[in-house]
C-alpha cells in the first residue's frame, strides 16, 4: 500500500521530515485507519532529551510532518479525488502546537495518530497524538494551509 | 565565553538539540544579549522542507532548546546564582507553539532570540523568534517547567 507521502510529486519529495528522497531524513510513512490517519515510526538512539527520552524537537517534527500529510490526503478525500490525480495537493505548516503530557519512553515503536478537526477552504486543521506502549505523551494540533504556487520560489 | 549549554552536568547533556555530548545533535550554544537570548544555528543543505527552505521541524527543536536553555540561565540569573553553583537547573518543555510567518531560507546562518516573559514557581515562559538575514519568519512560545527530580527514571 503506497503511503500519502509515496503521492508528493517529485520536486516536493526533498522535506527532512517525510521525503521520500531525503536520504538523511526521517522519511515518514503515513496511512489512513479509517477516520485517522497513522504513523509509526522508531527514533535512532541518539533521538533523546535526557538519557531513555525521546527528544521533544523529533516529536515536535513528527507531529508536523503526519499534519501535512493527513492535510494533503484529506483535502483529496474531501474532494473526491485520487491522490495520484493532478494537481498534486502538498500543504505547509501554518501553526504547531504541542503539549508534552508525560516523558516519551526512547526504544519503542512510536504511533503517531491524527484527526481532521476542520476543512475550510486552503486550511486544514489537524489533531494529533503521539502514543508510545498504548500511552498517550504527547498532543499536537496543526494549522495547514495548501501550498502556495510560489512557496520557496 | 561558555554557553547556557556548557553548565548542564554531564548526565543532562545529551539532548539532541542541546547537548554538548551528543554528537549526532544540533550541539546548540545560547549566551545572554542583555535581556535577549540569542543562538546562531547554520542548518545543513539537507535540512529541507521544499528546496530552498528551512525544514519546519527543524526551527520547532532550534526554538525548544533555546527556550529551556534560556528558562534555566533565567531562573539562576533570578536566585542571583551562578550558571556553575549547584544544584543545576534544567527545564523540560511543557508546550511548545510555533507560527510560522513566512518561508525561511535555507543557506544564511539562523538567528534565534529569547525574551523570558514569566517566571512563576517552577514555570518559566519564553517567547522567541527565528531570523534569517534580519527578517523574521518564525515566532515560538515555550512553557518550560523545571525538570522533575525523577524525570526520565
Amino acid at each position: 500500500m503506497r503511503a500519502f507521502q509515496d503521492f508528493y510529486p517529485e520536486h516536493l519529495a526533498h522535506c527532512y521530515g517525510c521525503g521520500s528522497l531525503n536520504e538523511h531524513g526521517y522519511r515518514i510513512k503515513t496511512f489512513w485507519d479509517d477516520e485517522e490517519s497513522v504513523t509509526h515510526f522508531t527514533p535512532a538512539l541518539f533521538h533523546t532529551a535526557v538519557p531513555g527520552i525521546v527528544y521533544g524537537g523529533l516529536l515536535a517534527s513528527l507531529i508536523d510532518c503526519h499534519s501535512t500529510g493527513t492535510a494533503a490526503a484529506a483535502m483529496y478525500r474531501d474532494e473526491g479525488r485520487e491522490m495520484d490525480s493532478l494537481p498534486p495537493f502538498r500543504f505547509v505548516t501554518g501553526s504547531l502546537e504541542v503539549t508534552y503530557l508525560k516523558p516519551t519512553s526512547l526504544g519503542p515503536q512510536l504511533e503517531i495518530r491524527g484527526r481532521v478537526q476542520e476543512i475550510m477552504g486552503r486550511k486544514v486543521v489537524v489533531a494529533s497524538t503521539v502514543q508510545v506502549d498504548d500511552v498517550v505523551t504527547v498532543r499536537g494540533l496543526v494549522v495547514a494551509f495548501q501550498m502556495p504556487e510560489d512557496f520557496g520560489a
